[in-house]
């Protein structure tokens, strides 16, 4: 069985991509395709979709058949990115104009609902042996993502939001739908239920770990490889676990600096950002994130090496998960 | 093999309506969850998934298998409302705040995102012989959905749209989820593919019929019957199959008068309803509009009556058709 490498999986998801976005380029109306189009033309790192053909691959080699299901993956995917967008009325992904901004309000909800629909059809597409319950794992998985979307929303207006709350809404809004891709890749190569249950817990484990990392170089990475700008979550008063843990711990005096800098509006972006980090630095948050990150990165490892495939299969996902967590961006 | 009666449908409909409103309410996120209850709350006349049932008791009586698809029906019939809601920015919506009125923008947005999903959801939960087929003509009716209410928004910025554009946007936009409804009840009955494409054509006439009718009451209706306001198209310069037909016809000091009426931001209502409406009469534009109902109507019923199955087993078809054409609201 052929063992894909990382670049060639990334090369034959674009020759698919490339397909779809031809038949979107040529659809009507233009006014709901184009968005689409725009979406996912905005490059992104395919996490999913690769995931899904790495987990497929351990068990398969005719890539192909996988490759619906990928698609059908990474469009769902950009069609959270839609609605998020207008729900954040954020108006920058990926360096450019979200759609809404590009397009119109009307536009990313209608094009998204959409691509919504076009990701169910990818997965009818294929030539599936497991579709039914690839499609029902897809579909509580997409509620699912719904419902983390919602917790996050809920979240922006309540000060008191507890560790194990805020796991769960990681676990929902981003870590689902990795687990959902690393299992369907296994499900449609017929692995059968126990290693497919491993994977995504795998998943689940990786997902609540990048999410983490993720808040963690909001506040700590490095400006410049970063990409974004640091500290964007300290000014937006994003319930971040960093946030969250401080609130927790924080006493006396520094409390009610915490306090004061969460209630003001009017402030200096660089004042609050040093401030807050001060105080993050005080309650020792860094390390206590790291070593959260650390706790859920070691259960996925330990998922992985108890799964019952030659461990020459499972570097792929080893080394890529490992890239994730030592991403510096 | 059991006949049931509309009255009978309509109850068991409610009765399976009924179970998964209470799953809904005991959900988290409430957030998430009670937006989706009131839309459901919202009565309606439940016509989809009242067609769908009357298409699959031609062929079968287990009627209780046809529930989960005739709730998905319904489902993502509801869904279409909180977005089309949203996009048309329409507040009020069977004597009730609209969803993103209620409760807010982003609310309505996610929601129906969820509710999407959970017509998924359900229709997965039938016992489906013909599940695969009854997913695609789901999942391409959901897309010509979004589609036609594209080509609706584009049509409100132009003064050119012709008849047989307008046609299909009502097509995509109304009648093929009539025709899925009825597919789809033949389809997991196992009808056959004839009889099926039968069924989803007769839907198709109908939503045409139907919708044309919609269009006409709104500027002929009886006030008190029709249940809204009378007008309320002509107001907002709504491209109905009405004023198309106008813009078409109308010549000489009539063209400029109706020019005016569109392009006059600043008018009284009353005074510009009346005065499109004699236009409207001028031009023959009720009875043109009642010909061409006339016209699908026909072939509806000729659809029907081709389909070869007992007569009496068709009554309940023939008779809701006729209700819903007859209807004065």
């Amino acid at each position: 069985m052929k063992q894909y490498q990382v670049a060639e999986l990334h090369e034959i998801f674009n020759a698919g991509l490339g397909k779809i976005k031809t038949a979107i380029q040529r659809s009507s109306p233009e006014g709901l395709y184009q968005p689409i189009d725009y979406s996912l033309e905005m490059g992104g790192k395919r996490i999913r979709p690769l995931l899904l053909l790495m987990s497929y691959n351990l068990f398969s080699d005719e890539i192909e058949n996988a490759i619906p299901a990928a698609l059908a993956i990474e469009v769902f995917h950009n069609f959270t990115l839609l609605h998020d967008d207008i729900m954040d009325n954020a108006a920058v992904r990926r360096n450019r104009p979200t759609v809404h901004k590009q397009f119109s309000e009307n536009n990313a909800i209608l094009s998204g609902d959409a691509m919504a629909f076009l990701a169910y059809k990818y997965l009818l597409s294929a030539p599936m042996q497991s579709q039914k319950e690839v499609l029902e794992l897809f579909t509580s998985t997409a509620i699912e993502v719904c419902e983390g979307q919602q917790f996050d929303m809920e979240f922006e207006n309540r000060n008191n939001v507890t560790e194990s709350e805020y796991i769960e809404m990681i676990r929902l809004k981003t870590a689902v739908l990795l687990g959902c891709s690393l299992k369907a890749g296994a499900l449609l190569a017929n692995s059968g239920e126990k290693v497919a249950a491993q994977l995504y817990d795998f998943g689940i484990n990786l997902g609540l770990a990048f999410q983490l990392q993720d808040d963690l170089l909001d506040s700590f990475g490095n400006q410049e490889t970063f990409g974004k700008m640091i500290g964007g979550d300290i000014i937006a008063n994003k319930k971040t676990f960093l946030l969250i843990k401080a609130l927790e711990k924080v006493s006396g005096p520094e409390k009610a600096e915490l306090d004061g800098w969460l209630k003001k509006s009017d402030f200096n972006q660089q004042e609050k950002i040093e401030a807050v980090l001060k105080i993050y630095n005080s309650l020792n948050i860094k390390l206590l994130t790291q070593n959260k990150i650390d706790t859920y990165f070691s259960v996925c490892t330990e998922i992985l090496e108890s799964i019952e495939i030659e461990t020459e299969k499972k570097v792929l996902l080893k080394n890529v998960s490992n890239k994730m967590m030592n991403r510096i961006s």
